[in-house]
């Protein structure tokens, strides 16, 4: 396991600033279903652990897949989903990767109805920089309700 | 259009944690009913358009009529709004505005009562900086229940 | 009452991602209910005003004793809390303290149930830096629905 990289004050601020808003990213297109570029976000191999599924996604064309079969699931119900991340912890690793934490929520809204809270998560990331740009090489998710 | 600016990483951070900061404040003297104060956050001639609204607001004075009318309604219902403003993304324009794209959340508390999430939406800015301030020159909402 | 201090635009960034991860990880031991490395987060004088009580908790005994009670109240009930910080401000003292305010929501999960908002608050701090890492120094909470 990589050991942890202590970084001067404002290097540091800089990367949290960058992981913000690689999730702020990552997380407005699988809001709006775009299926491929959301996984472009990943690494080409990339794993993502959900409790909601028996194993976890593999590759880029796991993820796709998975996106595509929100968005059928949500235009059956009618439903818009809303992810939110906060509560971000980033520890920045000496082979140079990033090991992230946060909180996520996600909000329902049904057509033309009240939105609510869905799903209280944490989420864990494994991060790396590829031509200058940040992908998630691994995703592990916990819910709240199922912990 | 403007084109886009590329930072270096440590003045990207700091140009996200100002805009961070600045809407912790506009949201809080939203939430405090400063309407003077609050409509002193946009620009003289700043555009504001809502969902909710048949037309846009528009300038200052229209800006702060909107504060007072929404602290009426809310005075006579007993609840108490908090906004809430996450998931930022700030695309610095090369003529040295911001485009920032955020989601909110609008949460009400009625008197007394349980709080609950009344909105979520997605907001867009157009940001100046003038003497020195970050000021709303032109600000988008739309609602996930509405779109 | 220690006079405000104006930050460079960079050092102030590297304060608000740290005080931003600070709360992350405050938070984060909270919901864990570890009670010891919690109270650690504040100084050995710490105060802290939750409006739920009718006095403030004193030191980090009457810290850590508040967790460890809501933790059995919790396991009793079979709720899961999850509290969220956003919308910050910190206003750097010429005394090298912080005085910090940001919104602050809690999420319940019952067990195998939907998560639903319980408290929609306010949180403001002091924090002093003691051995290179953020403490708090006293807290004062305020919740919406009884403001």
């Amino acid at each position: 396991m990589a050991a942890e990289r202590v970084l001067q004050s404002q290097e540091f601020a800089a990367l949290y600033a960058e992981v913000q808003r690689f999730y702020a990213h990552q997380m407005r297109i699988l809001d709006a279903h775009d299926a491929e570029r959301w996984a472009g976000t990943f690494t080409e191999d990339a794993v993502f652990e959900l409790p909601s599924l028996s194993g976890p996604l593999r590759a880029r064309a796991g993820l796709a897949r998975y996106v595509r079969a929100g968005e059928a699931r949500q235009r059956r119900v009618g439903n818009r989903l809303h992810h939110w991340i906060g509560m971000l912890d980033v520890r920045p690793q000496a082979d140079g990767s990033l090991h992230t934490r946060c909180s996520a929520l996600v909000y329902v809204t049904p057509r033309g109805g009240s939105s609510r809270v869905l799903y209280v998560c944490v989420m864990e990331d494994v991060l790396v920089r590829i031509r200058g740009r940040w992908r998630t090489a691994h995703r592990r998710v916990t819910r709240d309700d199922l912990a």
